[in-house]
């Protein structure tokens, strides 16, 4: 057995950030994840995740048997090698359903401690519930009131809220190990098995829907590995979005029968691990889908695990995401806020002029225009030749909490298009927002990038902006550009791209 | 005219880093350049070149015409506007061979003091050199004894050199603007033309051939736009690497002449604004390659102006080039040092046991395999999903003094491969290194990576490596991995990653 006595935390150097643990001992799968702090951004450095399936020991007397506790000690071995070293107060280990359900939870418990120097803390649904909710909203963008439902191993997490408060939590003993035990013991996949899961499920949810139908909520965001993988035999079907709805779900009950057997089930996009569970869990989400009337459910990555790690650093609590996003890349790709600032200013000040049709002023696109002109020059710390190109990388691909995959790829495409030729073609597909939205923001960006070409402090005189379509009038003060001559060029080669991309730009005094 | 006496400079901001700017007078074209400094690193955030042809003004006695002289200052303008602000200290002006030559280049010098308050340098060619030097010194792999060669519009500038040393520097008057002048003036691209030019660079360079070819070197490197261009058609022509070489010159010539007259030259890969000049570049590298018996040229985009940028900083003067580059990175993403540090160590040892052929055994390949493993993480600072594919991104395409194009591939490509799948296919083209000197580079750091999960301070015990080709015999102590079980889990999902590419792991005690 490693030891664990060393008299130093060696991933708690004086120059090196704080590192943090979540241990996350779930009714299907135990899951450890390890983050370093770096300014204002949680790094996740090393996930590890074993297919314990505890909940499958728990006998009708709520004893969990010996095999499932040994399946557990042998894991919490395993994660307790990488842990060495760690103090205490970087660790956090937080067990579920099934320990608290389990009568001999302490068997497990005690040996447990003798594997692992840190507390497991058995936590009640409820604030089971409350911390997969802080794990959503602190990687979610938040324009919306959500239902966050989290399907796992032996109970299900509901939770109705906005921003980083709650307005109502519950948890309900539905989970997809358990549900799998009691109504698919005997391998078969037919329709009496999905009726009667999905009947249990209905029952134990009946107390709570009025309630919740009575708060109402504008997104459903699904967590867990249940809805992970029916987003991913969706998207392996050919849905990209990867969005559930009602008749997705449907046709996949459909073909998941057509299998017959559990262990003759077959589906693209379905790994080894979860098979022997995902009956279990499509016919709770099918439960939920009835009784709450949802229409769509989205995936979301932040779940139990990352409310524990951002609660751990009190620095992440109680800001605004976005803004912390935002300032975390700005400070680590030392962009000029200053000349980010201008361009800022300059590029809603022209976005603000423009006279669009209802459909295309989404709400959100002119606070993406601000971030997008905010975060622009980032690829410049790469290199600067093609830097637009680098500055889409990495707002692509960067941990971006706050910013959904659909936001970071608009802000990717204003910063690929923010200058040089204007190759449409190589836009990315979007899912929410539309290309028709896109252009009027690439455009502004555009004139604020050229405008601002001289990083100069004297602020820009008025500048009126007209759009026709495709059609853009610039009028620019009497005399200006005279005196500016550099930018009198630069935006001679502004009207040439335009030109080519079946764009027009008129500049006019 | 933009006002210059602001009374504090804007880019000089106290949260702000030290901006610079570096102003290149050339014969045939101007160049601002201006940079940030970031720690240890020069970032490049805005390049302008405007085409001036200030040598082709210069009359037989050497007045410089009024028409160029406007052209010059019309430049000098347009510049002055962007660099509204700079304090003086931050801003170094150097003109060279035509006003070095202009007799009435007071009058030039005179009216642009009018325009901006920098002192214009006019530069010795010596010092012109030696600052080209620098800028290459500075940006490519150190290597090499190296001869740079420099063709400006009025003059050409010969250097060789080791490090940031120089052995012997010359500045001569051949020139692509003062050639194109002298020996294509009646426009036709034909031998007696081409002829004519080559023998008058030769005929300059005759004096100096003997003791350069005694002191010798091991690698030409080209700078300035000449030779950037001829680069550009040989890449358009099919040739990838870049590579300019005596039989392509012949055949570029043949290609040229072809063409019949300077007004109907057309080449792939050739922009309008270079085509003026380009027999006349053509016919002197050809002349280069003639007297110095020159096998192979290769472009360096370090120059003039980087030596001015570089040698304005205190804290670049001497150091070492690679290590300066990669502990700015280190430091930029955050890079866990430590565990760097411990990757570098393991998968230098192992590599340093293997039995391979000497022409497997390249001098730089374990230097780059401890560049590799001191940089595989950085992706990590972008998001932990996929981010070996990040720092490959990271690694192929950041500006990276000291390392060649190809190095940074091979760097990107251990990092790409340092984990996951063997998709050997995703491979990319390297042109000095084979892939199968690349191979046992990138199993010793994938066993580094997998030995060093744990991040522990423990040192690893002493692991034994014994390789037949694709067959690899790790040999650990006796009983290690089974009080290592989580290590000896991931050594076995990291056979099976070798078994599917073809390669096979032993592991035994």
């Amino acid at each position: 057995m490693p030891s664990h006595n060393q008299p130093h935390d060696p991933q708690q150097h004086p120059s090196q950030p704080r590192h943090i643990a979540a241990l996350d001992l779930g009714s299907n799968s135990f899951h450890l994840v390890i983050a370093r702090i770096i300014g204002q951004r949680l790094q996740i450095i090393s996930r590890y995740k074993q297919r314990v399936q505890l909940a499958s020991g728990l006998d009708n007397q709520h004893n969990l048997s010996q095999a499932a506790i040994e399946r557990g000690l042998t894991c919490l071995a395993m994660f307790a090698e990488r842990l060495q070293g760690f103090e205490p107060e970087n660790v956090r280990v937080a067990a579920t359903y099934t320990l608290r359900q389990a009568r001999n939870a302490d068997i497990f418990m005690s040996r447990a401690e003798a594997i692992m120097p840190y507390p497991i803390e058995i936590i009640a649904g409820t604030e089971e519930a409350r911390l997969i909710y802080l794990g959503v909203a602190h990687t979610q963008p938040q324009q919306h009131k959500r239902l966050v439902i989290d399907i796992g191993g032996g109970s299900t997490e509901l939770i109705i809220g906005s921003g980083f408060d709650t307005d109502i939590i519950s948890s309900k003993h539905i989970g997809c190990v358990s549900y799998n035990k009691a109504f698919f013991a005997d391998g078969k996949l037919n329709d009496a098995n999905f009726s009667a899961a999905q009947l249990a499920a209905r029952q134990k949810l009946e107390t709570i829907t009025n309630q919740y139908k009575q708060l109402g909520w504008q997104k459903v965001l699904g967590t867990s590995g249940t809805i992970k993988a029916i987003r991913e035999v969706l998207i392996a079907q050919g849905h990209h979005d990867g969005v559930i709805t009602q008749p997705r779900l449907q046709q996949l009950i459909t073909a998941i029968i057509a299998c017959k057997q559990q262990h003759k089930l077959v589906l693209g996009g379905l790994s080894e691990d979860r098979k022997p569970v995902f009956a279990a869990g499509v016919a709770i989400v099918s439960a939920l889908f009835s009784a709450f009337n949802i229409d769509k459910m989205h995936f979301s990555t932040g779940a139990l695990r990352e409310g524990v790690l951002y609660e751990m650093e009190q620095r992440f609590r109680h800001c605004d995401i976005r803004s912390r996003t935002a300032n975390a890349i700005a400070e680590q790709y030392n962009i000029d806020t200053l000349q980010a600032q201008r361009v800022k200013n300059t590029a809603l000040a022209l976005y603000a002029q423009l006279e669009l049709s209802p459909t295309d002023k989404h709400p959100e696109l002119a606070s993406l225009l601000a971030w997008g002109a905010s975060l622009h020059e980032v690829g410049l710390s790469i290199s600067y030749p093609g830097f637009h190109r680098h500055s889409a990388y990495l707002l692509r691909y960067s941990t971006m909490p706050g910013f959904s995959v659909d936001q970071q790829t608009l802000l990717a495409t204003l910063a690929r298009f923010q200058r040089k030729r204007l190759k449409l073609d190589e836009m990315p597909p979007l899912t929410i927002y539309k290309r028709k939205q896109l252009y009027p923001l690439i455009r502004a960006l555009r004139l604020a990038v050229t405008l601002n070409g001289q990083r100069s402090t004297t602020p820009l005189p008025q500048i009126s902006v007209t759009a026709n379509n495709e059609h853009w009038q610039l009028t620019l003060p009497q005399g200006w550009l005279t005196t500016n001559t550099l930018l009198a060029a630069d935006l001679a080669i502004e009207q040439q791209y335009w030109h080519k991309a079946g764009w027009k730009l008129s500049i006019g005094e």
